[in-house]
Order: structure tokens, then sequence, then C-alpha cells
């Protein structure tokens, strides 16, 4: 498989997963989460499934395609380490969905990423709510999702916060 | 469609008119030339699917991942318009398939590039060759042909040198 091949997979799987996740959440209110925001293809794509839903958008650095930048007041620039402390006050509960892409080619250190963040993540999200990651994120209050069909197992990672 | 929908679109339309031309130059003997390395993705697509002709990757600056840089006696550096006139003499008529992918967000730029390339492109291709292209690439020498199934008009581009 080459690497066009591998890529083309990946958006795929992901895309998948956040349609998924659309119908999962259909009938839980809540704000969305877009943690990393990369290119933001997929908070375009987040927009388009959730229209009349509030998302906001965690980046270190914004490096997005300008019509792909959320409003200045959506938009929490800085380590996630640093920023989802401190929005836990008014977001806690609130959340019923939330996107991590945070992957580089570095798969230690994105699994030692993902381990600090799932206790940032974790209380923000609302009973019900979903959590779709590119990461592993195994915790108590987690419990995995089947992916939808084609994505291959750990390519994604759905879960329902209980 | 949101840009993400739209990027798999792109990606996958690529794929298939590289697979579709891997079929088309089957028996036709013929060096590859890349035209435009970028991330490195499709070369690497280009080396799975011709793994005994030369491929020859021409680049302003490389920037692809580490497994995706051609060996240095098979990449030249430079702009299009000047190397491809350097390479002239030697690729004259020798050439299968050329793979053009150097489009931008810069409609008009993108245009005029293509014309410029158009004289410089065709004459190293050998009869019956293939232009797998980004751009639309008309000239006398060009008879365009079907794209794949799937793959919306316009999108992409394949030729074959009279």
């Amino acid at each position: 498989m080459s690497r066009l091949d591998s890529f083309i997979r990946r958006l795929e799987a992901q895309r998948a997963c956040l349609d998924r996740v659309a119908a999962l959440i259909d009938r839980l209110d809540g704000i969305v989460l877009e943690l990393g925001l990369g290119n933001g293809r997929t908070y375009d794509h987040l927009r388009e499934l959730f229209p009349s839903r509030d998302i906001y958008v965690f980046e270190r650095r914004v490096a997005a395609h300008p019509d792909c930048v959320p409003p200045g007041d959506r938009l929490l620039l800085g380590d996630l380490r640093e920023t989802l402390p401190g929005v836990r006050s008014w977001l806690i509960n609130r959340v019923a969905l939330a996107h991590l892409d945070v992957g580089t080619g570095d798969v230690a250190a994105n699994r030692a990423l993902a381990l600090e963040l799932v206790p940032l993540v974790a209380p923000l999200l609302r009973e019900g709510a979903v959590l779709a990651s590119d990461q592993l994120m195994d915790c108590p209050e987690f419990t995995p999702l089947p992916l939808p069909d084609g994505v291959t197992e750990g390519r994604y990672h759905l879960y329902r916060r209980q």
C-alpha cells in the first residue's frame, strides 16, 4: 500500500467516524470541541455536520486555510494541557462531542500526550457524549464504540462517556 | 460538500487516474516523470505502480517525507521552466508517462504555468505516451482521454501523445 493509499484510507476513516458520531449524538444537546485544528478540513466537516451547535476549537497555533479559521470567540489558543484545564469550570458536563486529532509521526509521544489529555477531556463530556480520537484514550469513564464498516481497528477510536 | 469531502475526492480522483494510466502504458517502454514532488505521496504511488521503470522527479525544493525523497541521480531541482529545457536533449521521445501536479489555490497562475509547460513537456513524450495532469494541458499533440468512472470532469486530465 502506497502512502497515497494509506493517506486516503486515513481520511476516509476519519470522515466515516465523524459521520457516525453525528448520528450517535443526534438527540444529545451540547457543545462540540475540535481539539487540534490543523488545516481546518475536519473543522469544516464538523461545521457542516453540526450547523446549529457551538463548536470550540483548540489549537496551539493557527495554520488553517483562511476559510476554516473559527471566529475569535470560538478559538482557544495554546497547549491543550493548559487550555483544557482553563475551560473546565464553564465547559464541565456541557460537551456532546469532542474530536481529538493530534497525532504526529512520533507514536510514543502521541501515546504520552493522549494519557495526559484523557483526564482533562473526560470531565467536560456530558453523560452519553462521544469522544472521537486518532489516539487510544482508554479510561474507566469511556466505553469503546464499534467503528463504522470499512474502518480498520485501531485507525480511529470512538468512545461513549458513561 | 466540506473541505474534507472535497480533499478526499481529489485524492481518490488522482489515484484512480494514476492507476488507469498504469494500464494504458503497460506495453509502452519508457521513463516516468513526476513533475512536482510535494509531500511525495504520489511519487510513492508511482514507485509501486512502476517498480521496473526509471522515475525522474522534478521539484523546486524538496519538502517530502524522508521515505519519499528520490535518489539524488533521479532528482532535478529547480523551476520546471528551467529544468525541463535542460533535460530535453537526453529525454526527448523517451518518456512513457509524465505526471504533472503543480496546482495551487491561484487558478490564473496555474493556467499560465500550464501554458508555459505544455511545449516543454510534449517533446519528451514518445508516441502513445500519457500525460496525467491536475491542469488543463490542451495542445495539438495531445488527445484527451476519458477519465475513470467516478472522476468528475475537469478534476484531473489525461492525454495521449499522438
